[in-house]
């Protein structure tokens, strides 16, 4: 393999030992421009996660249970040994550079694709080995010919409408936090607080509408690092918000200007030639809660307005799918996975301030649900007027992100397909109708959603919610509903709510809203909060076994089908306001 | 204050310039000899939690809401001002010291009533003032002078029929997690600890039966360090066992002498003059897992056949209790809270195998349960045949420790108070049914039980479930099911399960059994584990509002009546067979 050879010269010639390269991009950022695809190219292996190790005499790609199949595929002849993470008697990667480095030796990797959180744990995990790490250069940049360059399309504002504060009043808010913090300097790389702060939205990456972008803001100074191409129509308003625009790549060299107080950034979106090769290290990092994650993370009241607003016409988009879908298969018409995906697409795209998909749409019938991440290639399967099709889809709109899961009935299902679908709905229902006190974390409330699911011996193998942006992120943290997650929950925080049932190589089950935590009522007990449902969507009540839920379950499902038929109905067809009354019946 | 002159004067020959009086014992003990109540005797203030600090100008108490009225009565007259801990504006002793000692000034306690735990974050606290602490001496034990005497009653053999294991085989599997963790000495300062080791149960405590003892493990060797006159009888046993016997006082020297590997203790449960003053500074500490603890808690199949017996004993001493309460109230005859704890008990002296009660019996009626920990005073109220009253009461049976609350329903209820007592049966049940995967925490359950109540916008103020021992403290951790337990439940943990709800100055409602972790089934989800309730005793069904129970709820409680009713009938007169089957109806 020619690029394994070519990085074993450049290897040789620098005396390091071992390389590494990663998969992620200089932000660690969820999704990322094609310039960052380095792994990919290197490898041929296009998974989402992975990371290659390359030593003189071998190399080997590091990947977890969703990719084995896909890795094997595409590693066939390359020479990369294929490492299947979690497995019985795999070493981890860094048990293998443990094994493999020399005592003293050297480690390369581009700095820029590793957190400076992820760097601690490494060096701690090879601490022995007393390595030199060499991460200043991208040395299998340097192979890559016809590298894509950086995306340089405009940002846009994310104007006062939507985005409810401005950018200056933001930045004082910042500020005081800073001040609270005892911080003096503070360096922002994660790019939807980025966005967020600076009140733009880019289109740099798929799904999620960020600028590639560092900020650093200090008690006089906010310089936005950009390239400048993409702030030509807003770097005035930007400067009248009190920020001074300078290119991406001056980040370093204002870093290591750096001189006296401290500094703040989160290190794990931060990279390692910022944290070790730029910042000085004299000078004192600050360990404190991120600042512009939880301004950011709490939705305001205005930005609630707006995202109340996105639901709904997520909803009508929603609603007229499945509208369609349940006519076109009735109709016996031949449907793919694919089809639903567009025609959802193109519903969408009807709706005011819609943007573009918040992630490509799981459009997955039969045993493909049973995969958690599964997409469809080309068209995928066809759909059959049998058993379940799974939906999960979201969009991105000025006014706000969506993200919504439905498991739709297309025709007959066993009596298990039917109490599985009611287990996952009852599970919903408890999150959805949770009442918790000030100070819970999202850990304490994962096993409400579960335990209905568990009471049949079944597991769903992944957290009950994420995080949700606003006109940003699908998954936005560090907020979360799972078994791990140790941030207290406040009033504005948006997550999903989507328990599941997979039963592999037959059905998959998800049932998913958005819900937003609020305040409650007060009294000598503590402080109360809730969530609010924002998502508008009929639940497919084919697939419920009614006598499996107690009555309050059953006027919860019937109370938000009363909701959602009549907010929506007026946005809809004749034609789909009868569907909708008939799927919105109580039951 | 006499008391406090002299202790300044020993203060000022010392050099000290402040000196705390802690409540604990030598073994951080739940319950204590009188011996080691120092700081009752010094300030009056007789609560189980409070902390002294004496400097030359000032004397403080530092206690929780639970006993600030009672620590004001006590206090009164003594110049030693009252800390309400957790009221805004009060200081914590450690910020107290914090500003009133100088730097490099000298603080002093009893380094044996300090746990090696609290005494690292105690220093933590302090650092900056750079201290001498001077813990070899008890300065006011040697005020003190007609103190009591450490006990010294006789232990005896817990028999085979109910240890299940020997103490050798104890030993044997002691030194094998030892050397699995690489452990070369192991100090057991626990007393359960100790009496689970040993097959031993002592009288020095109330309500717990402990000796006070330590245990010193080496892979050679395995000394007792107890007051011989307790061991009289059972000597020849325990070194036979392969124990080798030595004063309690001589651990000291023992731990000084210790040269070459290791040492592991658990710093909660092992004083500061042994782990600071005894063992070589240069001995290396092991941090694991503790080792016995975990042994001790996780009940053998032997241990599980007799407790499940202990409760059926239990149940009915319980089940003739309520009874003849049931009986006197229609009677009309007065009865006092004492008269129901002191019937309760010669119930439960007729049981077999009865030691003592596991904790002084709760008898709480109408505005009394409120208090959480409620204990009457001399007869105590009278009960009056309307609205609830609450008993939590528990045995010490050699072949297991109980635990349980019912709530009774003497007379007329209001809607609330019925509403109130469901919220509770919810919660109760919730937990009782839950379902878990390995690898889930005590934290995770938690919200399970709590979430019915939350819905009423009520919470409780304590844990739902402390860990429970054999023939040994009815509070024994790490284990336990409350909103922070982090230690992992494994089957053979048992459990308290005790919602509650208290309205201040009106009632207060618990509902508990004990219950058993223990394993479900297996499949391609995971391992799943759920519980098994060891309690038998009617609930009070008077208090239920049906209507508001799931069908679930209803089987719940039927189910389990028809096995009350099942189990105990054989063991009961006639007349409390046909009560009991009253009380047992299917709801």
């Amino acid at each position: 393999m020619e690029k394994l050879a070519a990085l074993r010269t450049l290897m040789e010639a620098h005396g390091l030992d071992a390389y590494i390269i990663s998969s992620g991009d200089a932000h660690n950022n969820d999704r990322m421009a094609d310039y960052w695809r380095v792994r990919s190219w290197f490898s041929g292996f296009t998974g989402s996660a992975g990371t290659v190790v390359v030593t003189p005499t071998e190399a080997g790609l590091w990947t977890d249970g969703r990719y084995f199949i896909q890795a094997e595929e595409e590693l066939a002849g390359t020479s990369i040994d294929l490492y299947k993470m979690g497995e019985p008697g795999v070493p981890t990667y860094e048990e293998f550079l443990l094994e493999k480095l020399p005592e003293g030796g050297k480690l390369g990797f581009d700095g820029r694709t590793m957190s400076a959180a992820g760097f601690d744990l490494l060096k701690k995990k090879l601490e022995q080995k007393k390595l030199t790490y060499c991460y200043q250069e991208d040395r299998v940049g340097t192979l890559w010919a016809n590298r894509p360059s950086l995306p340089h399309l405009p940002v846009f504002e994310h104007l006062p409408q939507f985005a409810g504060l401005s950018a200056a009043e933001k930045l004082r808010t910042v500020r005081e936090k800073m001040k609270e913090n005892g911080v003096t300097a503070y360096l922002v790389s994660a790019l939807d607080d980025i966005a967020w702060l600076l009140n733009i939205r880019g289109q740099d990456v798929s799904n999620t509408p960020v600028a590639y972008a560092y900020v650093l803001i200090t008690e006089k100074d906010a310089y936005v690092f950009i390239d400048f191409r993409k702030v030509q129509d807003i770097s005035g308003k930007l400067m009248s918000q009190g920020f001074t625009l300078d290119t991406y790549g001056a980040v370093v060299h204002r870093l290591k200007a750096l001189t006296g107080g401290n500094i703040y950034y989160n290190c794990n979106r931060t990279n390692v030639l910022l944290s070790e090769g730029a910042i000085p290290g004299a000078l004192e990092r600050v360990n404190t809660r991120d600042i512009i994650a939880f301004l950011k993370g709490i939705k305001s009241e205005a930005e609630l307005a707006n995202i109340r607003n996105a639901y709904i016409k997520e909803g009508v988009a929603m609603t007229k799918l499945l509208k369609w879908l349940d006519d076109s298969i009735s109709a016996g018409n031949v449907l793919t996975e694919d089809d639903v995906a567009k025609k959802l697409q193109g519903f969408r795209k009807q709706q005011a301030h819609y943007l573009c998909d918040s992630f490509d749409t799981i459009s997955a019938y039969g045993a493909n649900a049973a995969q958690v991440h599964y997409h469809h290639k080309g068209t995928g399967a066809a759909l059959e007027p049998k058993g379940f099709f799974l939906l999960d889809t979201g969009g991105q709109y000025l006014d706000g992100t969506t993200d919504t899961t439905r498991t739709v009935c297309l025709g007959a299902l066993t009596d298990e397909m039917k109490r599985d679908f009611t287990l996952v709905l009852k599970g919903h229902i408890a999150l959805s109708c949770a009442v918790f006190l000030k100070g819970t974390t999202g850990r304490a409330l994962d096993m409400l959603a579960r335990q209905p699911i568990l009471q049949s011996c079944q597991n769903y193998n992944h957290g009950t919610g994420h995080g949700i942006g606003y006109c940003l992120g699908v998954h936005e943290g560090p907020y979360g509903i799972n078994q791990r997650n140790d941030v207290v929950i406040e009033p504005g925080m948006v997550f999903a709510n989507e328990p599941a049932i997979y039963k592999q190589g037959r059905y998959g089950i998800r049932t998913e809203n958005s819900i937003v935590a609020k305040a409650l009522c007060q009294n000598d007990d503590g402080t109360f909060y809730n969530f609010e449902t924002l998502t508008y969507c009929p639940y497919d009540t084919r697939g419920i076994n009614v006598e499996m839920l107690t009555q309050q379950e059953k006027d919860f499902v019937s109370t938000y089908h009363a909701k959602v038929q009549q907010v929506l109905s007026p946005m809809l067809t004749e034609d789909e306001q009868a569907w909708l009354k008939i799927r919105c019946a109580k039951i």
